[in-house]
């Protein structure tokens, strides 16, 4: 286990157990102060945000190229490689120990470093580049297809052979807290006639997590399991928001248009993927085994407890809806940025790459409302008679996801989305 | 018609009469100068390159942020908006007048200003934001659909209502001259019982216009023909490379991914809507009417030649395979905007929308070797023996474009691509 974890590893900042940022998390953000400083990198600790532009001012930080920390997007910092990154999150790991006095007993400079949470405003944390969607839980494309093609079906031929997935739209991701916009689009019921255009009737959420790339690669190439793996700089929650009647109606032959363009919400921290290490885990068994290209020789799952809630705007409470695990994927996010650059297709610094649905093999592990109300014939109860099949205006969708450690979570804070009526 | 088609406008500048680059035309690009110059804006005009950052260091061009100018992509010119690009176009047309002395008569000014065309390199003219394909040949649909499902379900049900596109891959949109490399994949065909990973065996072209977004549109909402028109900045000739084979066994039911993420070629001058303007003409009728919201009040259509050649490696001429006409397609650039707004989905300066392939009614008007050669069934020769089903190493594929107007052309050069052999 990496230094970072190391039983008893404790912060001077005081951290609760149950809080999202201990000091083995360290994710990086993009926050402003209400004081009204632009944009820039920070990283979450505790109940705070550590500002690393200032902590960098007397060299502190050991990262000579600190301009990075001043920019609105994790990009500049990204691209910086591997390395970097690693150097950095020890760096800041070891400035925030509590038998560390560098920072702790500098009064002055932790005035300036560390800016109550509270005060902030957190911003997508990077420029999108490009945006990929894939499709990997096994138990998500199964719910699907038993639904639209039967039992027998349910599972498309290719679908064990490779990571099926498509390009979404990078120019409508948005952070956590951001209002979404019911879409408008093309309808076409089986009963109707001709379709119409109206605002969407079956607007829906998929739980997914994203992979963000921090490395290029270059066009024509193919990666190996270890260039893949050390090109993901970490992760985030994210919301594949969805109306399911546009994609009905528009899907066939060439895939989700504008039934995925609206809007992908995402949380605002980027857990590392050294963050996740002590909780990588085996994913299902590969059956048939993949192609070479695809094939991985270490555990690239990670045993991450995610959980949506649905707020009702008549209900005080949001209610549990799903609780799943993101280890159920059957393509790891390995798998799927080796696939991704199989043809030869040049990968990006900042492209996000979401996982697909997570959906577990039991029912209260559906990550999306169209398998939850089992495409609208099973209505869900959230509380007090107020039942869902889809969400309606005013709904607040929140994600939650974290790595269970002993005695401290390794957490992603929350991916909320609040549903504004078509105008 | 606008003052820049006048008959009898012509350069001080010597302009062969079937130059695709007259005053009537004057197209941007990104080129930089055999002597170590950085990548820049300029504008074709002859057998020159009008260099708009020397030009304008006098003051002369009229454009405040010259700095747009010394940039490696179009972007920040296309960010100032459609009043500077019509201003800036009329000076430029001004300034190159046979009858204006200003640069004319200047020596000084011209021979910084002017490049020859045979001493640049010509860059990718923007940096591509996002790239989106549509299918909007009713033509190329049909034929694609009679040789996959038969002529009585050849369009499927919703192509007649919008136009059907899919998010492509932006990181791998290349300038004409850029060597595409065959690429890998999983192919499984009909015979096969399992897929396997090999060198693509079936690789096209499709013959398409891009057209260059100038003007970004907000999240949740919606265009009107007007805006939608006024955010285009221009047009390319674009390639898009398809791996027929990889296509076939991965796009169900997400659409194509690997198949068209290797590479999109595009050509390095973008055409002026402006440019254009004299030879727009009505599509064909539109039955069904669309809805509302795809609505054109005017015709949206150009009468815009296009040529495809075939170079193999053993014959020394390319062999024109197609020859059509931008005239042919269904939907129009305008209502593909309309439509992929329609959702909310936010557009950028510097996204790229591929018209789809351009297809025509004549069987010598198939713009991808897949109609050609009808799925692989009927090989076409080129010269002295030398067949063609799909593309092979070495390979050579031209496409050219031009409007033809009274005495002059209004032409786009060329995108070229040679297939080299996969690794």
């Amino acid at each position: 286990m990496p230094h970072s974890n190391d039983l008893g590893l404790r912060s001077f900042i005081e951290v609760a157990p149950n809080s999202d940022f201990p000091i083995q998390n360290l994710p990086y953000g993009v926050f402003s102060a209400r004081d009204g400083t632009a944009p820039r990198v920070g990283v979450a600790i505790g109940d705070y945000v550590l500002d690393l532009w200032e902590l960098g001012q007397d060299g502190r930080l050991g990262v000579s190229q600190l301009d990075v920390f001043a920019a609105p997007m994790l990009n500049p910092f990204m691209a910086l490689g591997p390395k970097v990154w690693s150097r950095t999150r020890a760096r800041i790991s070891e400035l925030l120990r509590h038998d560390n006095p560098e920072l702790r007993d500098n009064a002055a400079s932790r005035d300036r470093a560390l800016v109550p949470m509270a005060n902030v405003t957190l911003h997508l944390p990077l420029a999108v580049s490009g945006y990929t969607d894939f499709y990997s839980s096994r138990e998500h494309a199964t719910n699907v297809g038993v639904m639209f093609r039967g039992k027998d079906n349910a599972l498309q031929p290719n679908w064990l052979h490779m990571p099926i997935g498509y390009n979404g739209r990078a120019s409508t991701v948005v952070v956590s807290g951001t209002k979404v916009r019911r879409p408008r689009g093309q309808l076409k019921p089986p009963s109707a006639e001709l379709p119409s255009f109206a605002p969407c009737k079956r607007l829906d959420f998929e739980l997914e997590m994203g992979v963000v790339v921090g490395q290029p690669s270059p066009i024509g190439e193919m990666l190996t399991e270890k260039q893949a793996e050390e090109m993901i700089f970490g992760f985030v929650i994210l919301n594949d928001w969805s109306a399911r009647d546009i994609q009905q109606w528009e899907y066939v032959p060439l895939g989700p248009f504008q039934a995925k363009a609206f809007a992908t919400s995402i949380s605002p921290w980027i857990v590392t993927r050294e963050a996740l290490e002590p909780f990588r885990v085996h994913g299902p068994v590969q059956d048939p085994t993949p192609l070479p290209y695809l094939q991985q020789a270490q555990p690239n799952n990670y045993d991450l407890q995610l959980d949506v809630g649905l707020r009702a705007p008549s209900i005080r409470q949001a209610a549990n809806i799903c609780r799943t695990n993101f280890k159920y994927m059957y393509w790891s996010s390995v798998q799927q940025l080796m696939h991704h650059a199989s043809s030869g297709c040049a990968m990006n610094v900042g492209d996000l790459l979401g996982s697909g649905t997570i959906s577990g093999p039991d029912k209260h592990q559906r990550g999306s409302l169209l398998e939850i109300s089992w495409n609208g014939t099973e209505p869900i109860e959230l509380s007090g008679g107020v039942k869902r099949t889809f969400l309606e205006d005013g709904d607040s969708l929140v994600m939650r996801g974290w790595c269970q450690g002993d005695g401290y979570r390794v957490g992603f804070g929350e991916v909320e989305g609040t549903i504004v009526a078509a105008e």
